[in-house]
């Protein structure tokens, strides 16, 4: 099983946890998936020193290494939004590749998706990926990254295995 | 309103203005959707400190603070071409979901459109992209940026609009 | 003619270089398109600071000053992956145009080619791209950029021509 951690980024959320539907959205599709438990989650408001602080301690803790963080929120426009910038820092290894596979099948939806910022990459052995604030969009990503199985062989070849599926189907 | 600014890049240009085809083009486009005043226009040399000084203080302007500024020309592989360089340090929030966009649309008209090295992002309040030389690609660029609403739902967004248009279409 | 070098990056083809399928599939695309000497090639294991070094010195080798360097394995999320970190500080000038070519070409062929992390950029006047590993996803990514003819019309404005074919296709 992957462990996985999600954050919600939302000023709004942060206050009163009702408002949070992306996170439960992002547990539900991963659970129901049947490769994912989740360790670890937490909601933040737009704070970039915050969001950086918890993303480290969960890509860093001993306890409960998590193989994945999921963040939903920020990666806008808004004033506030600064979740790409708090992540940034913490990515050793950019994955343009996981960029381009979010935007292209999110601006194939909408154009309007190309108003997202996401970023993407590993800090030691955990992937970070940052999804939108909106629900539907959050489940539109999570959904293709899933059913690519992008997540799990980044996953596998980060533990060490040796990405004999992934070789041969490129 | 929103208030545009527009950078043409060419050492051609920057000798005798009337070879400056690109820099009027985005100015009729954006004036022509009835959305923009362009209260800032200037063309210069491929030079490096002058394109970052300009743009800098553009974006930094106390009295007339731009929401938007467009550079056309100095984003390909010619020796002199550094208008990516010139703006990148000035980009505080980098915009991956803008430039995919418009690598996207422009590669599906030809595939030459990926010898343009684009960047965007945001500085302050101010929305900065870099689009090609080529007038004909400039226009390509500029329409499909347009039709997709993409600069005013950024620009109302940074203005510290709610963006529920946004929320909503995604 | 242009002058290429090509690097394998591979722990196995470093010791036996009887494993490297991906370097000689280069060269013998470059070499049957009729544009291109390969002038130099390597094998090394998944070392940054040796990756790093033998592409700096290819970049900025007097005497056998290569146009073209292109890099295979390395890209991916294995622990020893490291090929787009050893050569992302030789970048002067990000070609985001060559990168998101040749994520929107191998994605279209099959979705976990989004694994992969490509950079590529200009250092002086040496063009440097990164492929993956797989020979199947080098060949299909190097066919793309040759059928489009990227490479020699980027590699002819790094030599100082007026791009007039590109500018007019633009
Ligand atoms: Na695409």
């Amino acid at each position: 099983m992957i462990q996985a951690a999600i954050l919600t980024v939302s000023d709004t959320a942060a206050k009163d946890n009702s408002y949070d539907k992306s996170g439960p959205a992002i547990q539900e599709l991963l659970v129901s998936s049947g490769k994912y438990d989740v360790v670890l989650t937490n909601i933040l408001p737009d704070d970039e020193h915050m969001i950086h602080d918890v993303v480290q301690s969960w890509a860093q803790n001993a306890t409960f290494p998590v193989d994945l963080i999921i963040t939903t929120g920020g990666t806008g426009f808004g004033t506030r939004d600064r979740t790409p910038e708090a992540i940034t820092p913490l990515i050793e290894r950019p994955a343009s590749g996981i960029v381009h596979f979010l935007l292209s099948s999110s601006i194939s939806v909408t154009p309007l998706a190309a108003l997202s910022r996401p970023v993407a990459g590993t800090h030691g052995k955990t992937l970070i990926i940052t999804l939108p604030g909106s629900v539907k969009a959050v489940k539109e990503n999570l959904t293709a990254l899933l059913s690519a199985n992008l997540l799990d062989h980044a996953i596998d070849l980060l533990r060490g295995g040796s990405g004999k599926t992934v070789h041969q189907a490129l």
